[in-house]
């Protein structure tokens, strides 16, 4: 069907992003590391469609604030794409509930769309990670997700990051512990959350105007805030001290002993998470401990690995309750705050070995050569482009980084030998075909 | 945030599924073993969003009738979901043109959305996984494609499969042949497309009608549909000899045959591909050789891998031409085909063991124990159900048909111990904790 028009630009809507090999390709890596992290820790993968209803995302709450992309097709039902993987998990819970032994540990790798605003390491469009344990109620849950945190990171060629570990009760402990209206406790933690950015006396300000705190009120919330103690222990003591007299703040820190207890038995290193009373999470539905991770070095590129406990998950397809904890990995945020930190190397091929393409006569005779090496196991390219010559060829593979190339020409298909050149040690040895596997695998091992 | 309102429905829209683990994991292996090949090829991974702005994937074609998902969000771009990977390939290639080392061969899984009707294998998000060579003109890249195919279905299991090739050349080469409008070709092959399931007279009714051809035009037709061959090379001479005036269909009959000398090089089975004059496949982008693939004991499910060679790729975005040859297998329809054939079996979990938690006060020590499988790569899963006894927690691990579960007591940590249970053979053991991984990976081994 042919059309005459204009051409179209071949460009990208904004905040979206393509990955190339030599960025895919490492990438890719990343992904097949967590997902072996994530099988390692007992958990199953999952997979749910990007589109959803759109009341299922939305919950037809009327304060649902979240930018999503939603579809339209003539006659059709209201879809949109998901904007997270645990909503999709709660109704997943829910519809396939005496289909799902728990606990359900299930992992799930894919897109998640919102309309925010782009910056750095902030797409419309990005790879979540996310492990769960729906249907456990014990802090050894908690600490399991902790533990595959630090795991995956690692895993990740990593070792400078700091898991911060909270709960969400002591913070919803701070209306008893200063005595204000409980109602107003998303409004203050809002407020304290712009701590570290606009600093105390105008978080004060605000305070003051936005929930009528009193100096007193103040004063005490700033005791909580800046609260420091020389070791976790003594910092867990002291809170409880100070909170006595907020119940569900001393449940909280009650809860914090117990992960700590368990991170030390699952031999979770020390020096890769901590207690910090500041950590709030913006998701309301957290409902205990709660955690998030920064890179040390690179702290501006905000949480890269966050979770918490949510043990509300169902209540918008239920009545039915289950808890449930976990934690996402946000992989395009990580992989574009690793490649600035230069951590990630451009890998440009896949190809082990290219077989140029230089004798039109001979083609037959590389094709078997190409087609043994596959058997092989060994990734192998068989020239296809425009360069007819050596010389062409050649540059096109050492362009590609493609560590081997294999000639064949006539001379060597009527003694049935190839030559082989090792492009990285600028050498070159001949092979008979029923050597060349050993002999590449001893240079691609070298 | 609390809101009082009716539960909402979980459930899916039409078209749209969910995979759980059981069928998850077999579909992931699936994805891998698909990577594996491609990679073996030297193909490299690429990944586009599913966002394109909606002029990239409708071309501003007034013609364009695919029923696309189109996003809406305010004061924003058109954006839409992909229906294909092939037009964001198309993008990628003139937006990167300087970046990207001709050929290119890239391989790209991910999901594509069409708001088509619903039926057996047909849904509205399902996955591609594609593999393109762009910037090669020869036959040999054809043969490359059609290799991979045979290589990917062999990998995933399948022996009983057929892969029809033929050119849109010779297609192409019916008008002269005939002798109708070049023009009407489209409609032509769109109503000889039916012919499988309304059979000739119909067809031969149609034609006449909506074409307009005279019953001598009628009998060349028909004497090219029914032309049967005792073998390949016959039937290509025999072609030749038939559509003699139709230099088109000439040239396309040359590339077959160059096609075929080299999957012959490449070692493809013989009985795993055919020469089918009858293969059109619907997209109008084709220009030469073109594939699909059937199940034959399913041919009912349709093609599940298809391609061919789409030389007008970048048309849509430049002036500048690439050659390109391609194919695609739906992974959704292929698993559903595969399961009601009865050739997937569900796999419960990707645990190896489970380390039991009914004893309280030695949640500790099995953490310990836990660890250190991990430690050794062993994927392993701590109990963390609601179920307090031995004898619910071993039910647990019997249903996800975990093979080994681990039991530390005190009377076990005590000692330094634990209990291996081989829950296939029925066998107990004790071992150390120095010995536990090696017993572990020899029950594993068995």
């Amino acid at each position: 069907m042919m059309y005459d028009m204009e051409k179209i630009k071949a460009e990208l809507g904004s905040g979206l992003r393509d990955y190339l090999p030599a960025d895919m390709i490492g990438r890719q890596i990343m992904l097949d590391k967590i997902r072996q992290v994530f099988e390692l820790f007992g958990f199953a993968p999952l997979s749910t469609p990007g589109l959803e209803k759109e009341e299922i995302l939305t919950g037809n709450d009327p304060n649902f604030k979240m930018q999503i992309f939603k579809t339209r097709l003539q006659q059709d039902e209201d879809l949109a794409l998901r904007f997270d993987l645990t909503v999709p998990l709660a109704r997943v819970m829910v519809q396939y509930d005496n289909e799902i032994d728990k606990p359900f540990k299930r992992y799930q790798i894919g897109s998640v769309w919102r309309g925010e605003r782009p910056q750095f390491g902030r797409f419309r469009e990005f790879m979540q990670c996310d492990a769960d344990i729906v249907g456990s109620a014990t802090m050894a849950a908690d600490a399991e997700i902790i533990s595959l945190m630090s795991a995956v990171l690692s895993a990740l060629g990593l070792n400078r990051f700091l898991i911060k570990v909270n709960n969400r009760k002591i913070l919803n402990g701070l209306s008893q512990y200063v005595g204000f209206d409980p109602d107003k406790l998303v409004i203050v933690l809002r407020v304290i959350d712009k701590l570290d950015k606009a600093g105390w006396p105008a978080v004060a300000e605000e305070l003051v105007t936005a929930v009528g705190l009193q100096p007193d009120q103040l004063e005490k919330l700033k005791k909580f805030i800046e609260f420091k103690a020389p070791n976790q222990s003594a910092a867990l003591a002291g809170i409880r001290e100070l909170m006595a007299n907020s119940e569900i703040a001393l449940q909280g820190i009650t809860e914090l002993e117990q992960i700590i207890k368990h991170l030390k038995a699952l031999k979770v290193p020390d020096d890769c998470w901590t207690i910090d009373f500041s950590v709030a999470r913006g998701l309301a539905y957290y409902t205990g401990p709660v955690f998030e991770t920064i890179l040390v070095d690179f702290p501006e590129l905000g949480s890269i690995f966050s979770g918490g406990r949510y043990d509300d998950l169902l209540s918008r397809f239920s009545n039915n309750t289950l808890p449930a904890v976990g934690a996402s990995v946000g992989l395009d945020r990580l992989f574009a705050g690793m490649k600035k930190m230069g951590l990630l190397t451009e890998i440009a091929t896949v190809t082990q070995v290219a077989v140029l393409n230089f004798d039109q006569n001979n083609e037959s005779y590389c094709e078997q050569v190409v087609a043994g090496l596959r058997q092989a196991g060994i990734k192998t390219e068989f020239y296809l482009g425009k360069e007819t010559g050596l010389k062409g060829q050649l540059t096109y593979a050492l362009k590609k980084d493609i560590p081997i190339v294999v000639l064949a020409g006539s001379t060597e298909s009527e003694r049935g030998v190839v030559q082989i050149k090792d492009l990285r040690q600028h050498e070159q040895t001949e092979s008979t075909l029923a050597e060349l596997e050993s002999k590449i695998r001893t240079i691609l091992d070298r």
